[in-house]
């Protein structure tokens, strides 16, 4: 078992270029420039990785003008630089506009090598200078304390995608382009990338690109041929298999093939030309005849020696064409004299002294980049913050939902906040995009198709016209893969537009990782002084926990919270608006952000109003605030504060303030609702967090609180920890403890439901005395009755879910005259 | 721009069966019980989502009859049915051993129809019992409260695969076949599903899949041709593109399309024969010959309409064929009569009057069956728990560092934990697999290719024999897809065998919502009688974020755990061993364990050993400990606890033990470690956590306590916030604030270093005066003169990074008399 000899290949797969585009673009003298383009590339890679000090060997190699700590990745950095030169030709015989994303960005001194040589480095970087100081400052603060890292990071001039994370290319690329037809992005996708789910569901994109309004996506699929430690999937099966896989991905593959330098170079010019043609030819049938298809979109799939033009062996062990040479290709140059005479003398294979006279390339070679924002590294499309345009606003309180009496009118919150995005992506119909999995209209989001319909490349049916809202010319992004929509969404925004993504919320955890990234990438964008602020990203979470009692379990997980509060708070906002005109107000509030991950969660069913449009600015505003329509404190010292945040644990909390006062119409309540959940926070700590004395304000230091919250309670209590009065505060929210059920039930079995916050308060109360044990005694009763009905009937008993507030407006005005007088 | 009708095609794809496999097995007689079958099928699944009542339609169907809240997914129902039925042909035929994956899980009626009509319902569920009181239960029960959901749940037998969150049923089930080589996993995929980036690339699960020593995995595509509200992208491409996209990702595509039922049943059975006779055919050829090879393995892309059978339109609307069928089919049976008439009519066009007559369907359609543990619904296999075997395991006490002082020697505690792992393998070399994303050597776990190197079924190069460590018989399991890795543990684990993944940390974000569903079910098991224990799901995270210092931000995420610690306490542990001992005791009994999803953090590199091997089975079985060698309170009341949980934060914690002894010799220092997380929280919230006076003896409740933390700090406040004392607890850990740096760096920036601890402790300490300022000037000078010489060099300064602990062996024994006296 297992393998045997017979059946090891041995045949390489290089040698002289083999590729599916015929023809030799270039001349003799074309192919010395771009060899010496290339060698130069290629010596700045290496030198990024190994040297702080004698930037262009102008002496012997030394130890101790190596780093100490060796770091960085060389891999893919020859076949990343060999595409991007040569695309450069193109760029300036047809005055392309494009950007250049790394999917393998952890070969960033190939980007960073092009930046350089391009002079976009020095013009940000002046520090890094086209000359050997400049040079030798650039090589240093590579992957050093202090310096840049070893990816394609936000300081990386051109760059929209780091890398650090794989699975994005292909979707941040789409993204870049939709909206941007006149835009090219040239994306590397790396064979190990390609391997991860987000990049394997991501090809699919072309079905949601129009030709006509959108850009192009030129992927280059580098087969690289192995990863950190084992060959590539893509690099090992037939190349059968290889061209059927993508013609089923819907895109007619390119093959350049091999490693023998010169032949290469035509290859690759010839291929991407040829691509280059094919593009602008589908855009132009689309364009001219203003039918929007579907084409065969052009991929390259290279295959270059991993370590392409390193030492084939370094003591009979493989390094070029082998993962051996896919982070520091010789590590031990420290401790081997013989390692480091091998490294000097390849690194001057590449010729620095001749390249590098006077510390730059030639004016000839120089020549062969594109100039000002033609060139990729310095394309504004990739610092998309200078051409970003603030959205076109409806004013939001045109959408109010009319509120005459605080808490008696249910009405439909999410639907009637779709109207106004309908008349936000009306006036913006270039630059702002709504993205889901399948769930817009599930999500009650339904009116935005009034503005525009969803996007499908794909083919129509007869039975379309039935309320499929299909169009080839859409606003709507829906496949059913989150990691597509998130990355399509950051893409467009990180390329200086706008959009929102709407989610259930269990499955939003899904992308924990990639918001994570996002959420990084944004706080490091804000040292890099550079890179204009972009719109923020915003995620509209429904079809919450409250709700999920019949999907079950699987559907219940409110914690997308808790990963967003992990990140830095000066990039992490959370809503939990409690109504509609709340809903209203954070949503136009989010939409006018820029550089934040904001994250707003609200259910999408019908839910009780409870604020006019102007007193939800207000609350919204503030972020927190004590309800005075539903407060029996009057202002003095109350016995108790019921507190919510989230619209279900809004409704409950104050439906059990009415069951407390029904016992006890004396008692001192107040209650607190929260819409900024880091209001909770120390000011300390999140710029929106309150001082000590505002939370007192609010919570008091020492009364019962007793908090309905939507999401997992311990969030509250890591926020509040610190808080005064830590200890009196009783923080209800999900649980672990699944079935299926009815919200009742669901509440019940978390202690949120009005019968159990009202139980808890009495328990928190104990001056209430026997009165109190009464009471609990009677709500326990209530609860159990309206329980078992919920079990025979399989729905809550009608009371619960039609309860309102029933004091006919303020409390103030209506109960006992001791309190009102 | 946008559609126009010239674009909109209107031929359906359905109508008369077209089959890639021609072929007529069926009698006429045949064709005639396979419909009965597939309509007594159809009728249970309408009757799981309407009926609490009048199950057999005995009487005319009346409102009160019905639930009162309709839930439930038809639209795929049939397909599903339909594959189920035509496949137990083969089994019985056959004599197949076979589970069946629900990858649209939401169409459960269709499972639970096959699990009722097979007998395996009312066997495990004798309250569902094969007659109408039985049928009414078995109808009533689904989704309703206290009843079950409407996915795949545990509760359902034969499942494996729940299929709430969409993405895993092709990764699930290849889990499940590998090294079980006699097992078939018949696979629906839904077309949404097939959308997500996870099913997207678990495809390319046959490069891994041994045909002599494993299964095989038979996967349906079904194109239903619509999700929730859009059309499916595989549905709307060419033919070509589909037959390409299979072939590109490595199987022979057959196709069955069409509506017409009669026709239908011939092409289905005729197919699913012929795939079992090819997967019998490969498997015979390569195990007859001792050859693995990698064949075009058979999939089936199966279009039938969504909801196929039920009534094309209502009220002009489509509703067959369409997405409309998606969930319950008609919704306002309630309120509108003629459509409760309609329901009606189409529920008795499934003839129940005649197919359960008596109750239950008669002895020729139950022949249609397999038997006993034949049925796909009764296959012990989709219970693992009851054919899991223990591992054979070696005594991990054998694979001890030496450990002669404590905190003095550096040794590599991963790689000699991968000599037990590696012993673990040998010992259990068909049911035990290593799993990960491309990382296991860089995780220094190369010892286990020793006795199982890397499964792979792709092409092998000459180069591999070159360290490739490439098997096509192997133990581990590696792509650069953490969904994939997980997905096949999943499946490996549930299928009763044992397995390990790991992975960076940073990246386990990627699978944070697997893990969530995972937990979830194994929390829903525990209250299934029949379900048995599966082995626990153990993730070993390494090249964490104190070592993430180099790779910079995007590598820095500790958050993982933040997400583990909300699911139930019933399923989650996690321990962060402090050294290699710790390690050996941890990973041995998360081994042995069942049910939990054990989280192991430790670090890959050199560190400080602190332990024998007794002293670590001691700390590990209590999961927190005063380690009396570190120190000077020597029982009596501590001036300070110093408390770290992680091993490079017990390191720094130690070393700012030292540096507060050298200016305060005197310090009743209390020296605290935690390996078991769920230590930190009460009793009552988790089985593992300490109760208040275990806390106080341990931690005090008035002294304070620096507590220097693996993740974020947050999480120890959220697991504390009730403790005695708890004001005092001052926890340092991961915030989110990135760079390139040193480990020093990194650490200070989060005040985790050593410098920053001491002074931490020191300004907790106001009792010290004047000494106290003195040493934190002492202190503040020599952090920041290492951090310099960190910039500087690139590299920190020897002496922290060989920082061992200096006082030979017990300070008691070696300290100022007054404290050893």
């Amino acid at each position: 078992m297992g393998d045997s000899k017979e059946e090891v290949e041995s045949i390489s797969p290089y040698g002289l270029a083999r590729s599916t585009v015929k023809g030799s673009p270039l001349s003799k003298d074309d192919i010395e420039k771009y060899n010496d383009f290339f060698k130069a590339s290629l010596y700045l890679s290496l030198g990024m990785i190994y040297l702080k000090q004698n930037p262009l060997l102008k002496k012997p190699l030394a130890t101790d003008q190596l780093k100490a700590r060796l770091l960085g990745h060389f891999g893919s950095a020859p076949g990343q630089i060999f595409t991007y030169m040569h695309f450069n030709r193109l760029i300036t015989k047809y005055d392309l506009d494009a950007i250049y994303i790394s999917g393998p960005g952890h070969g960033a001194p190939a980007v960073l090598a092009q930046a350089y040589l391009e002079g976009t480095y020095s013009e940000v970087y002046p520090d890094s200078s086209e000359d050997e100081d400049g040079l030798q400052r650039f090589f240093k603060q590579f992957s050093f304390p202090g310096g840049i890292g070893s990816h394609a990071t936000p300081e990386t001039p051109g760059s929209i995608h780091e890398g650090g994370e794989l699975g994005y290319s292909i979707s941040h690329a789409f993204g870049a382009v939709y909206d941007h037809p006149d835009l090219i992005a040239l994306t590397m996708v790396g064979d190990g990338e390609a391997e991860t789910g987000p990049l394997a569901t991501s090809w699919h994109s072309t079905k949601f690109l129009n030709p006509i309004t959108d850009g192009a996506v030129l992927p280059v699929l580098h087969l690289n041929g192995y990863k950190i430690n084992n060959p590539t999937v893509l690099a090992r099966i037939s190349h059968k298999e290889l061209e059927y896989l993508f013609l089923g991905y819907g895109y007619q593959p390119y093959f350049v093939e091999g490693d023998d330098v010169e032949s290469m170079h035509q290859a690759m010019a010839a291929t991407l030309e040829h691509c280059v043609l094919e593009i602008r030819k589908f855009q132009k049938q689309a364009r001219d005849s203003g039918k929007a298809f579907r084409p065969m979109w052009p991929v390259i799939i290279l295959r270059t020696p991993k370590g392409w033009t390193g030492p084939r062996k370094i003591d009979d062990k493989y390094l070029e064409g082998f993962w051996r040479s896919h982070q520091v290709p010789i590590t031990d140059v420290h401790e081997n004299p013989e390692h480091l005479q091998l490294l000097e003398k390849w690194m001057r294979s590449y010729e620095p002294d001749r390249l590098f006279a006077g510390g730059k390339i030639s004016p000839e070679l120089k020549a062969l980049c594109p100039t000002g924002n033609r060139r990729m590294s310095a394309n504004p499309v990739a610092n998309g913050g200078i051409i970003r345009k603030p959205l076109k606003m409806p004013d939001f309180r045109n959408y109010a939902i009319k509120v005459e009496k605080s808490a008696v009118t249910m009405e439909a919150s999410m639907s009637n906040m779709a109207k106004f995005l309908r008349d936000v992506m009306a006036n913006n119909m270039t630059n702002f995009r709504l993205f889901g999995p399948d769930e817009t209209e599930s999500n009650k989001l339904a009116n935005v198709y009034a503005a525009g319909k969803k996007v499908w490349m794909g083919e129509f049916f007869a039975e379309d016209e039935d309320g499929g809202n299909l169009a080839h010319a859409g606003r709507v992004m829906e496949i059913l893969s989150e990691h597509t929509c998130e990355g399509w969404l950051e893409g467009y925004v990180l390329s200086g537009r706008h959009g929102l993504l709407n989610s259930y919320e269990p499955f939003i955890h899904v992308i924990d990782s990639m918001v994570n990234q996002h959420c990084k990438w944004l706080e490091k964008c804000l040292e890099v002084e550079w890179r204009a602020k972009v719109s923020s990203l915003n995620i509209l979470l429904t079809a919450v926990v409250w709700r999920q009692d019949h999907n079950g379990f699987t559907h219940q997980d409110p914690g997308f919270l808790d990963v967003v509060a992990n990140k830095s708070p000066e990039v992490v906002r959370i809503y939990l608006p409690p109504d509609g005109n709340c809903l209203l107000s954070c949503m136009d509030h989010c939409l006018r952000s820029s550089s934040y991950v904001n994250v707003i969660v609200a259910d999408k069913q019908d839910h009780l109003q409870y604020l006019t449009m102007e007193e939800a600015i207000v609350h919204c505003t503030k972020g927190i605030g004590i309800w005075p329509q539903f407060s029996t404190d009057r202002g003095e010292e109350p016995d108790l504060v019921m507190a919510a945040c989230g619209d279900i644990p809004t409704h409950e909390s104050l439906a059990a303030v009415d069951l407390l006062l029904q016992h006890f119409p004396e008692l001192k309540i107040r209650f607190v609702n929260v819409v900024d959940l880091f209001k909770l926070i120390s000011h300390i700590d999140h710029p929106h967090g309150l001082t000590d004395s505002e939370w007192t304000s609010v919570f008091t230091d020492d009364k019962p609180v007793i908090f309905n919250f939507h999401s997992y309670p311990w969030l509250v209590h890591r926020l509040t920890y610190k808080r005064p009065g830590s200890k009196n505060l009783h923080v209800r929210g999900y649980k672990e403890k699944g079935n299926i059920d009815t919200p009742l039930e669901l509440a019940i079995r978390n202690q949120t439901d009005r019968f159990s916050l009202a139980m808890d308060a009495i328990d928190r109360m104990p001056h209430l005395h026997n009165r109190g044990s009464a009471a609990r005694e009677t709500l326990h009763t209530a609860q159990i009755k309206a329980r078992n009905e919920a079990f025979q009937n399989g729905v809550d008993p009608p009371f619960l879910k039609n309860w309102t507030w029933p004091y006919n407006g303020l409390w103030k005005q209506t109960v006992t005259p001791k309190l009102t007088g």
